[in-house]
């Protein structure tokens, strides 16, 4: 528990539930039919692209930016962050997308506002093909990012923020975005960890990362040159 | 006003106006409607984009490429710059401004002109809705620019251009751009510097690099590696 | 054969099967009439070269990520790679090809599926013209990946997946695939190796790359910095 | 006279001619109407700024990649190259560009061809506002090529394909270009090199490196690390 003690950690929580309230109004927002006419699958897939690589460049060094609770499972499976930092880090996204739809619904006319853009299934897609599509989305998403934060790579990587934005864009010009992310996300970090670019944690490694009680390396997030001035405090 | 005597802070002036003048004859220019049918909002958010993208790879090194008030302003607020200078600034931007949309009055024939693609409200908006949207826009975009310009992270950045421009992309895609970045850009600037990424800089810090009788270290520009030859004049 | 009892080796054959599977699934899936009206041609190529350049990040530090078999025979021409490793790339390749094309008619409905978006010829255009615009654009994308894998250039180089990715829509954009490839990507890597910017490898030299006697320094993907841990087995 | 016998010369000047040959068959190309239905100006756009990224990325290390003769005369401006480089850059630049259209013609069938995508004025713009526009244009673009190959910045600089690809896709966006880049150019040159980001050359500096009696640092293309084999010879 001594993670809750710490004032990075609860900057973390808090950029998470930001970045998360962001991404929502902001994707959602763009997705709105604001003129007549079809939305274009183009501008809302680049929309919600932007809005992450945005979030990524602003937050991403404070908490990661991992606005979705299927990237932050896909970092437990991992044994990259505590459980603890896993459990907080979800609530505080799931109080940011609340926020961040409420926010939303209460700028717009209702006329604009419609179902607030939610996804429907295409009528002739079932819901178990709907899941695999959506195991393979999550799957790519989360090799990608797991290779772009991997700190065994510190060459030429270029911008974090595009990769990540870019690479959830490709996931919305497909389009079908319906259930089982989670699914896909563990098995996008086991890929990953295990198979394709091995790590060799012992078993107890991992279990006392996951416990706390042993700092990962990466928290989640990519590495930072120049930590901010830690201001350790007792309450909080 | 030891400032007023250093070429660089002539050339910071010069540039701000000359970057102002570009992005509003280019962002304004690819708005108009040169072509009949309706705009497609996705170019028009990505000319303004990338318009900015590209002052900031230009100039970006020499006054930090601002272009807009709001964005000196949120500098100022984390006294990131003097007063003079962003005084300085705003002045040089709102010229740029004018002088640009004069540049491209002149050369556009009035058929394509119309209102010179001035934002009008969503009718189903309100004054109050809409100032809510603008204060969110521009806060994840100074949150982005801080975060980029920070001279603190060092690594994997990527281009600082496409980050800044991109940013600006999204506010687009949204669309509604109204009143009041200065209290986004306020609040933006208070919650990267106080909250999210704190820096320990005293009071009478601050004031001093606010009054200008202590240089600042990034005078709200990104980090330059070989500084121009430094031409220090008496008069000018 | 000793790349053979390389886990290394092995891995990368699988990150070839599973990239290209993804790639087919995500660009083809892209390319698919989800909704009525015509298909955007900047979205099919936009969603191709996201998909490539998601790819790239995520798997080119493993095998390179070459996808294609053009690719890797233009790796093989510029003796970068064993002959044995050329093989089982390729044999990877098509088999994720199949298995990609698979899972997608799996879950897509019969009326979206049409023809799985295989590229049929424009009516004017004869299967000559049409080869010579595949040469074309095979040699910008291979000489585009040469010189963004070139170990000898550690400089100024951006993103090596946003460089990929976007040659390939650079492709797509213009539209027209066929045949002959394998032309192309030979030319090119003759063109990259021995006029642009020459290297001196000796007859005898290249000759031990590509019967896999003497390691290649790069194997056809850019360096890695932080080698996964090697697992050396026996028998595999 | 010395440059004539250098092997890298003679690659710059080839990759010269083959740069402008690919530019003008894929931005050309990607303009021609393919399908029925109007053209969209963002995908021609974007084919520009892609083939020209594309081609900094394959060949800047080379030659620059200037591509259009406006920006080796901007270098020549600013003594960055040599009168003699100069003119045998725009000689492969014409040459390429001659070549390019060529290939294009002889593989599209003629209904697709039309005027092969030469731009025509907008009714409504006279010649001098057209010109003023031209201007307007090549300077930001030789600005962003100045500030983005600046061998005094090596910092955080993101992907110069990419700083320059967008430049033009930006030009391109708002879409009249007819006389006068040379204008721009020259402006462009003499503003960024005595007025933005001054360099203190001697005249007689800049006139023997226009003489090619003293070679430039730059030569007009970014810092390359690792220089290929330099094979002087004495005829060739």
């Amino acid at each position: 528990m001594w993670e809750l003690r710490s004032a990075s950690f609860w900057r973390a929580i808090f950029a998470e539930f930001f970045a998360t309230l962001f991404y929502v109004f902001f994707g959602l927002g763009a997705s709105l039919r604001w003129a007549p006419g079809p939305l274009h699958v183009l501008q809302v897939a680049l929309a919600f692209g932007l809005a992450l690589a945005t979030l990524v460049q602003a937050v991403g060094h404070i908490s990661g930016a991992h606005v979705n609770p299927a990237v932050t499972f896909a970092f437990l499976v991992g044994s990259q962050m505590s459980l603890l930092r896993a459990i907080c880090y979800m609530v505080a996204q799931l109080l940011g997308a609340v926020a961040g739809a409420a926010v939303l619904y209460s700028v717009t006319p209702s006329a604009v506002r419609g179902n607030l853009a939610l996804n429907t299934l295409h009528p002739g897609v079932s819901v178990g093909q709907a899941t695999i599509v959506e195991i393979f989305l999550t799957l790519q998403f989360v090799l990608c990012i797991f290779a772009t934060y991997d700190e065994r790579r510190n060459g030429r990587m270029g911008s974090v923020a595009l990769a990540v934005g870019f690479s959830l864009t490709l996931g919305h010009l497909f389009g079908v975005y319906w259930v089982g992310p989670v699914i896909g996300a563990g098995l996008g970090s086991l890929l990953y960890d295990f198979l394709l670019f091995p790590r060799l944690k012992s078993v107890s490694e991992r279990l006392s990362i996951l416990k706390g009680t042993r700092p990962s390396e990466s928290n989640g997030q990519p590495e930072v040159t120049g930590e901010p001035v830690e201001l350790k405090t007792q309450a909080l």
